[in-house]
């Protein structure tokens, strides 16, 4: 399978969202955020969704070159209409604001609305971390695909979380997850390969556990299951926390369900670590904490206790020595795409 | 079994914790906290707590009249000594401090330590929402009683997290949970009842799942086994963060797993609604979100979908109509302590 280093990945992506009408920075922006996805193993999240930002910079749906507005800004505060261009663009805005104000006035928070969507939400959050600032991310999305705690339909979408704390190590500790049990895309990949989902991923039509794929798209996707939040009563709080949050309290939308597309609603927030205390002592209490955690004698099954993070850094410094595979399906798709908007010479 | 209008049981714990060297104010500062988590439906927080209590003071490890003190104090941030008085007295007095400074500049950040026990941390954020604010609680606690995801040994406190979002209606959204799968006091009452444990709640001494609760507590409290994180390695990411963020970020002790007592610490946000967008349109999009939640048609062992925070409230209102029930135990248990202190007439 093809095999790209991540320069060669990112230069072939920025050609991609040139050709489709994206300014250099905008579409140079997105090749990185895509491929460092690549690079610490979301895959899912990487350059497998050029084809589909293509096409809905086609329908207009993404508008490549539109500047994000700040529409609201105050000390602590602010408010971005990300006016449906690149979501990757505005919140790479969003957080640089954020820590902008951090670096000012100790905490940044800004929310960010009319915005597609923003991949990784985890990226912004180290965005953050390397200006040691905490720095945490919430970000709410449709159609709704989730199941409330209780109920039998989808009504959230699998609305996504990150924190960042600095270590004082190479890397911070990064937590990085949607509240649905899994990511949609990793129901989609049993479907395909026709296999059985593990219990507790999806309800059928009815609201009766399935492991059956089939019975979350339905026969023409006709969507009749649904997904379940992580950790029942807690992961459905989380969910709608973050609707409430991204939707009604930054100005942005809240779910509707199945019925309509209302983007990424984001809140970010940076929070200054010298603000509240000395570096140094920081860091070391972090990094004994750490230790200790560590240290930890693993259950069965496992090689070691790990820093959330950690299994996506690793991964990381691996595919940054080898190489990220493409499959030749997504390699193709590639090459189609870019000799459709008129690409000479993809690689 | 003894039952207590809300008021009378407020009087009698004001007049222990008066007797024990408390003055009037936090005396029934503590009362009203303490009575108000049996309100809701959470008596393991409620009057249940006196007894030991009283003899944290006994001890000098509460100093019942101690204030706590500002020792940083910047626009947004602060941070709050307990200077180990009631856990309950600091945790009030920074969560106004939180929202006194979101009412001047958006939002307010309070960190906490060298604090006793907070009690039930969605208090404090149902302080931030009667004023129209998010309400944000996290804390941190020892010893560590629950294994990191992959791990066999207590490393964490079930560490606490609670978010309110005023909604405009008589109750907020209010999430409030532990880290763990269910707080220890679950297990303490199966044990006493010699009763099983679902699965899932605990491992035993070598990691292996069980649901016998001496593999939890051991004989003579040898403490072999641990409590898990809910939701697997997501539940673990947040009982971390909210580790480093009580310790090392607010100037408090992060956690050394069984070895030593380090208090609570706890990080307060409140955010004002307002300083991002206007209250109506704000009011009018959570409730139009809450009720499409509420329709959704419930699952095979529900009654319907509620809202975070529905339930404890509904019991609120039958507790407060009916009174609270105390067991003999509680009660003779209480009259005891209140005899000892040289209260003369409890009831």
């Amino acid at each position: 399978m093809p095999l790209f280093s991540a320069e060669k990945l990112r230069e072939i992506t920025t050609k991609i969202f040139e050709a489709a009408g994206a300014p250099h920075e905008h579409a140079s922006k997105v090749a990185e955020h895509l491929v460092e996805s690549n690079l610490v193993g979301h895959d899912s999240h990487g350059v497998v969704r050029i084809l589909r930002y293509v096409n809905l910079i086609k329908e207009g749906k993404v508008k490549p070159a539109v500047i994000p507005e700040i529409i609201l800004d105050k000390s602590i505060i602010a408010v971005i209409d990300g006016r449906w261009g690149f979501g990757v663009v505005a919140a790479d805005m969003a957080m640089e604001l954020a820590v902008e104000k951090a670096k000012k006035n100790n905490v940044g928070m800004v929310g960010l609305h009319n915005c597609n969507h923003i991949g990784r939400v985890g990226s912004y959050a180290q965005q953050a971390a390397r200006e040691d600032m905490v720095g945490f991310v919430a970000c709410n999305s449709s159609p709704g695909i989730v199941a409330p705690y209780g109920g039998i339909k989808r009504r959230l979408g699998a609305n996504a979380l990150a924190l960042a704390i600095p270590t004082g190590e190479a890397h911070p500790f990064l937590m990085d997850f949607a509240s649905s049990v899994v990511a949609e895309g990793k129901i989609r990949i049993k479907y395909h390969e026709h296999e059985k989902l593990p219990q507790g991923w999806i309800i059928d039509e009815e609201g009766k556990p399935s492991t059956n794929p089939l019975d979350f798209y339905g026969e023409n996707d006709s969507l009749p299951g649904a997904l379940l939040p992580f950790g029942g009563h807690k992961g459905y709080a989380i969910a709608l926390a973050i609707d409430l949050l991204c939707g009604a309290l930054v100005g942005g939308r809240c779910t509707t369900g199945l019925n309509q597309h209302i983007g990424n609603g984001v809140l970010m927030i940076a929070i200054d670590v010298e603000s509240f205390t000395q570096l140094d002592a920081y860091t070391q209490q972090v990094q004994q904490t750490l230790s200790l955690l560590r240290s930890t004698p693993p259950a069965e099954g496992f090689e070691r206790v790990m820093i959330p993070g950690e299994p996506e850094f690793s991964v990381r410094e691996k595919r940054l020595k080898e190489g990220i595979v493409i499959s030749e399906e997504i390699w193709n798709e590639l090459k189609n795409t870019a000799t459709g908007l008129g690409v000479e010479k993809l690689n």
